[in-house]
């Protein structure tokens, strides 16, 4: 089931190759589709990997593959499987995992732990052998795919490419990154997984590249929501090549170090942007900025209460400046709040203050915002400095249409 | 705006008077309409009261206003203003309360602290004194009305008037119970709070009454949910008059204080279940059951995870056996689970156990079940003895149609 492009779709921008990653796609046909369905993208030696995953419970066998390789800390090859989550199967799918993990370790001759591998789609259903040891054969011999090429094949219900890209300096090197995602938001009709990749030629180890990433995924990945809802198999990984050919960076100390994770925090902040616009039904991107918590802990949750609650979603689907029902939200929250100190603004127009409504509020210039594709909307708590912002999606019939109106 | 009757809707049952109870209901007109918004229930001298309310932290000053109210543990009247909640307006929200408290108690000649008052409707806007008091006046000079006109006058985007009855023996004395409810859900363009009334003649001490409503609604009120919000209104309220001539009841170990406590919560899930009926854009009623969770919080907390996930809703809106978004539910609700222990069923059919789909599963009776109105969603988490049930409703072009396609 393929769905009309989002509203809020990016053109895919221009991405430089990066030095020691080959990217190859090929056809598994996990689906009785005619598309690239399998990803191999390989690494050269040394390449340090970091990576964050799903917090869900009940993750899939690639998950799980993923956290235990990555104490090893290299990486040599990453295979994503699309069409196919290999999700809730049991023995067969921890089976289908390793057997694609010793094929592409006994090619590459290298440590099973330096292959990564991940699968998004159908659930339930054992990862087919014979379609990804035929797929992955057939990426083997493929001639290296462009970075389009790659977002088109790890992609399932996207409804558009997803791709940035970033610069840093460390010391007289300039270092490139490049990352490619997928996902319409935490959900779809076969759990649309959010699946994304980093790739630099920068040379970081291991332990601070995984500092760096989970450092940037708080701020980023960890403060999307399109619905709540969490898939069994979210995965980004980050790798680096070293092949730019500075002095690798082992602390945050060094010259550089800085620059490089701010680039980092930049480009996943991009990828997760990306996977809201593709949010499904998504009419309008919503960013929550909450201030005057008790804490950022507290500011984050409280965000997310606004972020995830069906009644503000489809008030911004709706264009209607109901401020109550962000009081609702934050009432909700269960975190400290004082009806009483609590402002809001939509698009920085102030519409309430100290728990009412602001003198002489004119609604025109909120409606004008609500008209827009980019809504912001402001929450101070009026207690503390904690301070978060997280963003999401509206909720509209075409988030009904995809998920209702539909049958497995 | 009103809505299509909901087709979950209940006929309006035959209910008992209740000595002492004398409801009366007025037009205040606190929306531009012709009908009761003002109601007026006058209680006999030494009624007991319990109540439950909102955990939201933004309340409304009549939430603040009952919850001290309630330390005095007697009531002799109760007043409600349907079409304005008086919520989040500030010092003049407060005012407007404490005026028909003091009008109602001087007329009454009794503490202030025996008034008790809901307010539900538009929030934002304070309670207007004259149309308030005009209303309050009318309804002190109005005949005694029906149990319909009372859950009609309390109405807001109900699509259908809700109310219940019960009986117990308390020795050799039969007591009555009557409840009636409005709400359509959590949430509703102008914040459908929950706001439900129980009278009964049985002679119950405030303490032991406050006890036996708090233990009621853990396992009724608490167990709905329509889409996760909360009302910052939210109120139940017991009174029992005392005038059924029974000894009064002061603790459980007395004989028919447990036949009453059953009676009172067969009452309270009976209101539950009527306001999930009328959830916004609703055509099935849900049934989660969560068993084998470590612990009978941990089951809540499981059930409630499924029950608010829009993507286990939008599932069951589509007649769609989709148990994988059921896996994914449980995964995300934090609480210990594991994925090769799960089982899961659709209408008592067991679809997944162990972690994978059953052997030679048979889709035809699940999808006959997920044709019908009343669905039933089994989960076992295979790793202790906790249980839990929670109710909610399906997630529909309805809904948004309400909460979306409107303007405040």
């Amino acid at each position: 089931m393929k769905h009309a492009r989002s509203p809020l779709a990016q053109p895919f921008p221009d991405l430089p190759l990066i030095a020691g990653v080959s990217p190859r796609v090929a056809r598994a046909r996990y689906k009785d589709w005619d598309r690239c369905d399998l990803s191999y993208v390989e690494l050269s030696k040394g390449t340090s990997v970091a990576g964050v995953t799903t917090t869900s419970k009940c993750p899939s066998p690639e998950v799980e593959w993923c956290r235990s390789a990555l104490k090893h800390g290299t990486a040599r090859a990453l295979l994503v499987s699309a069409g196919n989550a290999n999700a809730f199967t049991g023995g067969k799918g921890r089976a289908a995992v390793e057997m694609l993990v010793a094929t592409a370790s006994d090619r590459l001759g290298c440590a099973r732990e330096e292959i990564f591998v991940s699968a998004t789609g159908v659930i339930g259903v054992p990862l087919p052998h014979d379609k990804a040891s035929a797929g992955l054969e057939a990426a083997f011999d493929a001639d290296p795919c462009s970075w389009r090429d790659l977002a088109d094949a790890i992609g399932t219900t996207d409804t558009f490419a997803k791709a940035a890209t970033a610069s840093a300096m460390i010391g007289e090197t300039r270092v490139e990154l490049c990352g490619v995602i997928k996902g319409s938001g935490m959900i779809a009709p076969d759990m649309a997984t959010m699946l994304g990749y980093i790739f630099t030629d920068a040379a970081i180890a291991p332990a601070l590249l995984q500092q760096m990433l989970s450092a940037a995924n708080r701020t980023t990945f960890s403060c999307i929501t399109v619905d709540s809802d969490t898939s069994t198999s979210d995965t980004v990984l980050a790798f680096a090549t070293g092949q730019a050919g500075h002095a690798p960076l082992v602390s945050f100390d060094e010259p550089g170090a800085d620059a490089f994770a701010a680039a980092l925090t930049d480009l996943c902040r991009q990828l997760a942007h990306l996977v809201v616009r593709d949010g499904e039904g998504a009419t309008k991107f919503i960013e929550v900025r909450v201030s005057g918590a008790e804490s950022d802990a507290s500011a984050h949750r409280i965000a997310l209460s606004i972020a995830n609650s069906p009644l503000v979603k489809t008030a911004i689907a709706g264009e209607d400046a109901n401020w109550g029902r962000v009081v609702m939200a934050v009432g909700k929250a269960g975190e400290p709040a004082d009806r009483d100190q609590l402002s809001i603004r939509f698009g920085g127009i102030e519409v309430a203050a100290e728990g009412v409504v602001v003198d002489g509020y004119d609604e025109a210039p909120v409606a004008a915002h609500l008209k827009g594709q980019e809504i912001v909307i402001g929450v101070d708590i009026g207690l503390g400095n904690g301070v978060a912002t997280v963003w999401t999606c509206d909720l509209t019939h075409g988030y009904i249409s995809i998920n209702a109106d539909y049958r497995s």
